[in-house]
């Protein structure tokens, strides 16, 4: 009664690229402002992490995303580290004109694969918003920018349940056929489970490279991990995370969000999944983020290395 | 660059048993004495969610684990629900003596892979305990009784670090061969990974048939669930999990104890595996024992659910 070939299931890839969205997608939702400087410390933080990408804002208008409002501000504070890249949510022309006016080098297009969540998100249907994206991503490779494609709601969307994978498979080949490098795959209600996400990676990698497709997790009813080992094993060398799992559900209040950076590199550290990725960083980063939002991080590898630091009988 | 046999992988088992240790495993450390009735009603709350397996008490000495004290009582008081089994944990012929005058049908001996560790929790070293074990199951098998045993430990010990899987799959051996019906892989302290899961599993069921491993993770990471997809991956059809994630790890404060039962059967449904429980009656048992100790359940799926009822707009 074995059902897996284990010495195919061993060869785990060497290297796992991280993407740490929590300057964006992990403070969006904040309510109370946060101020642009400690926006920009906490980038810089994560700078040190090895971590060798930063999505740093979002070049949206301050009237759908307050807590962007000061997106130019902090792509030009931050400090831009050698081999790390600062990419920025850019969800139409007037967003990419400003993101070139403050030299952004990479940015990233998105959309849902659900028409009615495209239409409650970005006001116009899923095809309309596709074609805004591939607007976007052209104009943005012409002025020689590297850009990244989001689908959200890949495995279930609120409104419409259950999404077919084939669409999210046509929705990410027309992505990368404009000339997306990467494109990130996104259960935005964390409701997707281990053979969901096998079905959908064997999907979209039946027509774009196995090698430019992320997963985009969200942790809410805690299947992230799982997920991601899943997706992993189907090949995928490219996670999103954020520190200390910032990043609310919308749509489902007091639940968690984007799986943490910290869970995600303590499973791939402990495969021997190389992240080039500091642990003590990502807790420096975290403790500063937590503290000036006033919280708890929601990481469990957080609060279980936080919780031993304090132990007074160490077992190392 | 596919990793993964997908052909192979995706026959993923159509059954996985669940054994619900929450009235043992997850009360055992409370400080606040429990009422036995609260004990009663919580056991009997868990009897009608369809779980086949309820470990009900431990029958232990109260030196050792006060909270357990009124395991004679508890076994006595709660309805014996056909088709459920309630084992109780035995760590002595003092306690089987015990166990076998209130008419228990099954019982569950532990050890640990850890010297250290069988000395500080069992005041003996790991083979004397072991063969306490054994004499103890032995008495068992002859008075009719099944026989369950933990390891515990089996990924890593808090005092010795990383434990040998071969270590692990000769005490599962023994077990085994002495008549066990089942031995439960525990990661107490909850540092394993999927990679160190996969190869425990294919050390010991290279040792004892895959169809009597089950695994006990602990959630103390965040790695539980990827851990358990991990080794069902490998063929286990056996999960120990814990109700609102109750059951903290002495050995880590302030970090969360055992994989919540509500998580692993969302994922598991959701990859169309069955396992006759019911999530409804699974949150009305936390809802039940939660109350009872005044906190708020650990289960990710719990709280999500627990959120989306609350909210006015409803999008299913």
């Amino acid at each position: 009664m074995k059902f897996v070939n284990n010495d195919v299931v061993r060869r785990y890839p060497s290297f796992v690229k991280i993407v740490e969205v929590s300057p964006r997608d992990g403070l969006q939702n904040e309510k109370q402002p946060i101020p642009t400087h400690v926006k920009v410390e906490f980038i810089n933080k994560l700078s040190e992490t090895g971590v060798k990408v930063v999505e740093a804002t979002s070049f949206v208008s301050p009237k759908w995303v307050p807590q962007m409002a000061d997106h130019m501000q902090v792509y030009s504070d931050i400090r831009k580290c050698e081999g790390v890249s600062y990419p920025v949510l850019v969800p139409n022309m007037h967003g990419l004109e400003n993101a070139l006016k403050v030299g952004v080098k990479e940015i990233a297009v998105f959309g849902a694969a659900s028409d009615v969540f495209s239409k409650k998100n970005t006001n116009c249907s899923l095809v309309q918003n596709l074609t805004r994206m591939e607007q976007v991503a052209k104009y943005a490779l012409k002025k020689g920018l590297k850009v990244r494609g989001y689908i959200s709601c890949c495995l279930s969307c609120p409104y419409e349940g259950l999404i077919p994978p084939e669409r999210v498979a046509e929705m990410a080949y027309r992505l990368y056929s404009v000339g997306c490098h990467e494109i990130s795959l996104g259960d935005t209600i964390g409701v997707g489970n281990p053979a969901s996400m096998r079905a959908l990676i064997e999907a979209v990698s039946a027509l774009v490279p196995i090698e430019v497709i992320a997963v985009h997790c969200h942790d809410t009813y805690g299947q992230a991990l799982a997920n991601i080992l899943s997706a992993i094993e189907c090949g995928v060398t490219i996670v999103d995370a954020s520190v200390a799992g910032l990043g609310g559900c919308p749509f489902a209040k007091g639940a968690t969000g984007n799986v943490a950076t910290e869970d995600v590199v303590y499973m791939l550290t402990g495969m021997g999944i190389e992240t080039g990725v500091d642990m003590e960083g990502l807790l420096r980063a975290s403790e500063y983020i937590c503290s000036a939002l006033g919280r708890e991080t929601s990481s469990k590898v957080g609060k279980a290395l936080l919780a031993k630091r304090k132990e007074t009988q160490d077992y190392d």
